[in-house]
This record gives C-alpha cells, structure tokens and sequence, in this order.
C-alpha cells in the first residue's frame, strides 16, 4: 500500500469553519460589498432563512477567528457595523474559485444547502 | 438601508457540503495524490482519525454528488478504488487558494477543526 500523505490540518480547519451552516454565506455577502461594512440587518436581509439568533451567533464566531471585525457607531439607537478583516479579504481568491466551480457544476434551482 | 445583494445558492450549497465533517479533507487527500484512484484504506490511512463507518458515508456522498468515482476491481478479495471525476478534479483551484489561506493565516498546531 502506498504512503498517502495526510491531509494539512489548517487547511481542513479552514474548510469546516468556512463549511458551517451560514458561514461561508455570511462571508461571501461581505465580500460582495466591497469587504463591507453592513449593518446587522443588511447581512440578514441577503440571507433571508437565517434567523437573527443564529447570525448573531455566526458574526461573534467570525469576528473570534479574526475574519470579521464589529464597529458600534454612536447615536441613538446605536449602530454595529461589521466588516472584513485583512484576513477576511483574504478569502476572496478562494471562495471567488470556489463559486465559479459551483456555478458550473451544481444545478441552478437545487434543494439549498446540502445539509 | 442599501439593498444587499443575496448569496448565490450554488455556492452556499458548494461550501457547505465541502465542510461537511472530513469532506473537505477526503476530497484534499485524492487531490494531493493525482485525483487517485485510491484505496478505501488508503484514505483512512491519511485522515487518520475518521472510523470506517463515517468514511464510507462520506464516499457515498461524495459519489452522490458527482465529486468522485468508485470503481470495483476484480481479484480476491475484490478491490475498491477512489478517483476523482473531472468535476472533482476541478476543485482544485478553490481547495489550493483555501489551503494556501488557512497556512497564512490558522495556528500550525491548533486544536484542529472547529467543531
């Protein structure tokens, strides 16, 4: 049997961060507008199915790992912001390549996420 | 508030099924060895903290999908083969940029996929 050399385990972080429901969405809809920022309610209006809860959960998990970083703006009420970090707008070769595959080969009207 | 443009299904569909637990390095193993063809147990050799049961389900989703192909060989025992189709093949743009990202920017020894 031949040797197989294992699998980079940064690499495979990376993939299961990025591959947790809503993560990859979140980020890719960042990165379609300029790396941001967004308001909390932009973000959830260009992923309609994910609940308030669960994106807020997504940002502090993004923003924990250094992809994300949050802004409070002052004023009344006060705002959030949320943008790209440098290593956030790192990913755009990555997913760019990765979306361009999708569009190729998965089907246009699929059943959403395979999960 | 600006209009937020939504995420393409097909990538959100793409990402997740690759970071669907040990996809992401199953389909990074064939990659690394010339898209195969690969033995069950040679995979299991190079992620080596997956059970048999759990890298079976994953090759069959794998296959489901279109992302590998499994061919059985004649002989005794019979022997199972692993390759990558053209589809499959064809991410290695995306997976390369990723793991070039995760390199720069993930701790070398972390704790592994955050799940």
């Amino acid at each position: 049997m031949a040797v197989v050399e294992p699998c980079c385990p940064q690499y495979h972080a990376a993939i299961e961060f990025l591959g947790k429901r809503w993560t990859g969405a979140i980020v890719r809809v960042l990165m379609h507008h300029g790396g941001g920022p967004l308001r909390f309610s932009e973000i959830a209006q260009a992923v309609p199915q994910l609940s308030d809860r669960l994106l807020s959960e997504r940002m502090k998990e993004l923003e924990a790992r250094g992809v994300v970083v949050r802004a409070e703006l002052p004023g009344r009420p006060p705002r959030v912001e949320y943008s790209l970090t440098p290593m956030g707008r790192e990913l755009e070769p990555a997913l760019e390549q990765l979306e361009a595959w999708a569009r190729r080969w998965l089907p246009a009207c699929g059943d959403g996420p395979s999960r």
